[in-house]
C-alpha cells in the first residue's frame, strides 16, 4: 500500500477548502480502514475532524457560494468534467484503495469509476446545455389595468450542501459521486462527510477534487471533505446553521437520524436521505411456465451481486409456485452452490448473521460458508403469504446475500400482497405481455408504491440517465420527490427564483429577451418560444 | 342572510365526499361566523366535524385516488373548469358571505372571486396541454453489453393532500383556492380544513366543487370540506396515516407547528406552508430624489391594502432618508390622513394592538381611531439602522396596517441590513436603473433570501402566472423549493415515476412513443425531440 499512499500522499486528515494543515485546536479521535478479507487494520491513520473544522469548512463554503452560484454553465461544466478526468487518471489508485477497504471485485470497481466520471459528465452536460434552470418568462401586459407585471423565474442554488459518502459505493455514492456531483451543477458548495469504511479511497477522490477547484481558479471553499469515525462531524453538520441541504445514501435508521436532526433545526432544510428498500419482485405465471430456468439464474445473480449489498437488491420475492416448481428448485442449486462474499464492515456482517440466524426456520438453501474476516453465507429463504402475514417484519431489509421467496396461491393473494407493501426504491414484475394485461391491477398498485417499475429485468442495475428515477416514498427515501440517480438528481439542489420588473441588464443571462444561452424556455405560457416567435405550443392559460 | 342561505342550504355541516348527512357516532362543537365591523354573531350555527368524519373523509379518498390519478387531462381540467364557472355562477352570493364574514370590501372580493376561477382555468390549461408531467424517455441500446435498459419517466400525484384554507384569501387561498386548484391538477383528492371565520363562505364553495365532483361523473371522494373551530381535526388530518401532503397559508405559528406535527409522523410527509414574511423594501437614494411623492403614495397604499392583512405587506422598509426629507413627510402625511380597517378576526385585532402598543415608542403617524368591532388604527413606525439593531424583535411581522421605516446613513448600512435578513416571500428595490447599477450587490443579496425580487413595484400584488414565485426560504415558507402561486405550484403534489422495460400498451399515455398527447418531451437527452426526429437540442450527457 507504500506507493499508493505516496502517489497521493494519503495524510488521513480532513481536507478544509483544499488545505490539511490548517492549524487547530485539538486532534480529533484517531481511526483507519479495515481490509474485510482479512479483518485486519489498514493503514494509514485518520484523524476525525474537530468541531473547529466543521465549522471552518462551511464557514469556507458560505464565503465561496455566491461566487461559484453566479459560475456560468460552462464554467461549472468544466470544473465537473476536470474531477471526471481527474478519477479517470487516478482510476488504477483508486480502484486499489477501495479493493483493500472495501473487498469489492476489482472489476466491479472499474466499472465504478467510470460509472462515476461519467455521472460527473453527465452533469457537466446538463449544466453546460443549460435548460435544467426552467426559464419561465411572462413578459406582462403594462396597458391592462393594473398593469400586469414582468415576471420572470428560474432555478436557483440553496447554498452549502452536506454530502454523506455511503459504505456500499465507495466512488458512484461517496465523495465525488451522485449527490457531490448533483449539488456542484445546481451551484453549491459540498461538504462531504466521508464514509470510515474506506477513509483512504476518499482522501484520494478528495484530493482530485479539490486539485480541480484549484486549477479552475474557482474560491476554495467549493469543497471540503471531513473525516469521522463516529457521528458527531454528520451531527454538527446538519445542525449547522448555514448547511442548506443534505444527502445521504445509506440505512434507513441513519436516514431517519438526520431526518429527525434536521427537523429540530431552528431553520428546517431538506434532506435527501435515500435509506431502506426491499424491492419486491413479482413472478407472473406465464413467465413462470415460459423460463423458470433463465428468472431463476437472473434472481440469484442479482440478489447476491456485490454481495446482496445494493440498495436496490430484491429482497422480496412474490411467485405462484408449489414447493418443488423447476423455477423454486433450480433457485435452491444456485444458491447451494455459491460462493462466500466479504462484506463492507464487520457492523453490516454482525447485522447480517444475525438476520439470517433469526431467519433460520424459513432457510431452504445456502451458499459456501462463510470465508474469514467479515464473511457471508448466501442464504435463500422461502415462506407462504400465511407466512408473512403471521410475521410481517419479514419483509424488512436484510443487507447481504439473501432474499425470501413467498410462494403464493394466485392473483388475489399477489395484489395483497402488493397493497400491503410500503415505499420502495424499485418494483419488478417478471412476466409475458400477456400476464401484463391480465396483471394491469397489479402495475397500477405497484406504480403508487415505488419510483421505478421494471418489467422483464433485475432492479440491481441503475442506468445514469436522463429520465431515472431512484428514489421512492418513504421509508424508501425521505423525500419521494426527488431521485438520487440521473440528471433530474440536479433539482434537490435548487429552487425557483422569480424577477418582476428588473431591466434586461440587470436579469441573469438565462431570463434575458434574446436567449444568450439558447435554452429551453416557457415564453408567455409557451415552451419554445421566444422574444420574436408567436406562440408554438401554448399553456391555454 | 337568510335569502341567501336558502339560496345555498347553508347547512353547517362538513360535506364528506359530498354527503353532510352521513350517520356520525357525534356531534362536533358548535361555532359560529362573526362579523368584524360589529364584532357581532353571524348565522348559521356550524358544526365542527368529528375524529369519525376525518376518517371518513380520508378514507374516501383514498378510494378515489387511482381512479382520478388515472384522469386524463382533458377530464381533469374539464372538471377544474366547472368549479371555476360554478363560482362565477355564485359570485353574487360568495362576495356577500364573504363580507359579511370578512369585512373585506366588496370590490376586493369581486376581484378575489375572478381571480379563484381564474387560477382552476390556469390550472385546467396546464394540465389540458400537459407538458407539466415532464415526460422524459431514453430508449436505451439493447445492443450495448450490458444492454442500456428502456427508461421513462413522468410526474404522478402523490394521493390524498389536506389543504387548509385561509383567513386573509376566503376564496383565493381557501376552499377551492390555489392550494386545492393545483393538488387536484395534479391528480390528488383534496380534504380542505375550512378556516372557521369565513365557515359560510367556505361552505358555499365546497358544495360548488361538491356539484363539480357529480356533475363530472367523478367518483365523490375526490373532494370533502371539514369545518372545524379549533384544531382537533387540522391535528387529525395531519397526522392521518393515509394524508400524503399538506398545504396551508397562515402564520409561522400554525405553520411551524404542523410542520412539527407531520415530522413527528411515522410516515413524514411533505408540508407546503407558507407563513410569515416582512418583504422587506429597499428605497435607493436616485428614486429618491426623483420621485419621493410617488413612492410615499405607493408604499401607503400597499402596506395599508386590505387592512394590511397580506402575506405580502411591506412591513420594513430600508431608505436612506433623514427626519425630514420629503419621502418621510408625504408617508407621514398620508398615515395621518388614512381611515380605519377592520380586521379578519378577534384574534387578529387583538394581536395587532398589543404589537403596535409594544412599538409605541417609534410611532410617528396614525390615521383614524380604530372603529367598533375588530378595527384598527394604520400606524407608521420610524427607527434607524442602529435603532432595529437594538431591538432585531421589531423586524418581526405585523398583521395588519403597520409598516416600519429604517432611515440608514448609506450603502454600507442597507447592505448589511439586507444581509441580516432571514428568508422572506419578497424584496423589493425601488430606484432608477443607475441606482440598480450601482446597488447590484444589493440584488445579488436579496436574491439569496427571497422567492420573488421585485423592481420599481410593490410586493402586494401576486400575478397568477407561469413565471410567478410565491415562496421562499423559511421561515417565509416551511419549503423553499416551491411556489404556492402560479402554475409551477403544481410541482408540489407530484413525484416522478420511472418505467423501465414496460411494453407499448402498458405505458401511461404520455411515455409512448408516438407521444399521442402531443407533449413536450425529453427524447434521448433532446428537449422537443421525438421518435421519429433526431435530436435537436441536446443535454450532451
Amino acid at each position: 500500500m507504500t506507493g499508493l499512499n505516496t502517489l497521493f500522499e494519503v495524510q488521513g486528515r480532513s481536507l478544509i477548502a483544499g488545505q490539511t494543515d490548517a492549524p487547530r485546536a485539538q486532534v480529533g479521535r484517531a481511526f483507519h480502514g479495515f481490509n474485510p478479507v482479512e479483518g485486519s487494520v489498514l493503514p494509514p491513520i485518520f484523524y476525525s475532524a474537530t468541531a473547529q473544522e466543521v465549522d471552518a469548512a462551511v464557514q469556507a463554503a458560505v464565503s465561496a457560494a455566491p461566487e461559484y452560484g453566479a459560475l456560468s454553465g460552462q464554467a461549472r461544466g468544466q470544473f465537473l468534467r476536470r474531477i471526471a478526468d481527474g478519477l479517470d487518471a487516478a482510476a488504477g489508485c483508486l480502484i486499489e484503495h477501495a479493493h483493500a477497504e472495501t473487498a469489492l471485485p476489482r472489476p466491479r470497481l472499474t466499472g465504478e469509476v467510470a460509472r462515476t466520471s461519467g455521472q460527473l459528465r453527465h452533469f457537466a452536460g446538463v449544466v453546460e446545455e443549460g435548460s435544467w434552470v426552467m426559464a419561465r418568462i411572462d413578459t406582462g401586459n403594462p396597458d391592462r389595468t393594473p398593469p400586469k407585471p414582468d415576471v420572470r423565474s428560474m432555478l436557483r442554488p440553496l447554498g452549502p450542501v452536506a454530502v454523506f459518502g455511503a459504505s456500499n459505493f465507495p466512488l458512484a455514492f461517496s465523495v465525488c459521486g451522485g449527490d457531490t456531483a448533483s449539488a456542484l451543477a445546481a451551484g453549491n458548495p459540498v461538504i462531504v462527510k466521508a464514509h470510515p469504511a474506506h477513509p483512504a479511497t476518499s482522501e484520494v477522490a478528495g484530493r482530485i477534487v479539490a486539485d480541480a477547484v484549484q486549477a479552475c481558479g474557482l474560491p476554495t471553499g467549493v469543497f471540503s471533505l471531513l473525516f469521522d469515525e463516529g457521528h458527531a462531524v454528520g451531527s454538527a453538520l446538519v445542525m449547522h446553521p448555514e448547511i442548506c441541504a443534505v444527502g445521504f445514501t445509506g440505512s434507513l435508521r441513519g436516514g431517519k437520524a438526520l431526518m429527525d436532526l434536521a427537523a429540530k433545526r431552528p431553520r428546517p432544510i431538506p434532506v435527501y436521505a435515500e435509506m431502506g428498500s426491499v424491492n419486491p419482485v413479482f413472478i407472473l405465471p406465464g413467465a413462470l411456465a415460459e423460463r423458470a430456468e433463465q428468472l431463476a439464474t437472473g434472481l440469484h445473480g442479482s440478489f447476491t451481486l456485490g454481495g446482496g449489498q445494493f440498495c436496490t437488491k430484491p429482497g422480496l420475492v412474490f411467485a405462484p409456485v408449489g414447493v418443488s416448481s423447476p423455477f423454486v428448485e433450480r433457485l435452491r442449486q444456485l444458491t447451494d452452490a455459491g460462493p462466500a462474499f466479504s462484506l463492507l464492515t464487520s457492523g453490516i456482517a454482525a447485522v447480517y448473521e444475525r438476520s439470517v440466524a433469526a431467519r433460520a426456520h424459513l432457510q431452504t438453501a445456502a451458499g459456501a460458508e462463510a470465508s474469514a474476516g467479515w464473511g457471508a453465507r448466501t442464504v435463500l429463504l422461502e415462506t407462504t403469504f400465511a407466512g408473512l402475514d403471521a410475521e410481517p417484519h419479514l419483509a424488512e431489509e436484510v443487507f447481504g446475500p439473501t432474499t425470501l421467496l413467498v410462494h403464493l396461491e394466485g392473483k388475489p393473494e399477489m395484489i395483497q400482497a402488493a397493497r400491503a407493501l410500503e415505499g420502495h426504491l424499485t418494483a419488478t414484475i417478471l412476466g409475458t405481455e400477456a400476464d401484463l394485461a391480465e396483471y394491469r391491477d397489479l402495475l397500477r398498485v405497484l406504480e403508487s408504491k415505488v419510483g421505478r417499475l421494471i418489467f422483464n429485468a433485475f432492479p440491481t442495475g441503475v442506468e445514469v440517465c436522463h429520465a431515472m428515477v431512484h428514489g421512492g416514498p418513504f421509508p424508501a427515501t425521505s423525500d419521494g420527490r426527488s431521485t438520487s440517480v440521473g440528471s433530474q438528481a440536479i433539482f434537490r439542489f435548487a429552487r425557483p427564483v422569480a424577477y418582476q420588473g428588473l431591466p434586461q441588464s440587470a436579469l441573469p443571462e438565462a431570463l434575458k429577451d434574446e436567449n444568450p444561452l439558447g435554452l429551453l424556455r416557457m415564453w408567455n405560457g409557451a415552451w419554445n418560444g421566444d422574444a420574436s416567435q408567436t406562440e408554438t405550443r401554448t399553456g391555454k392559460p
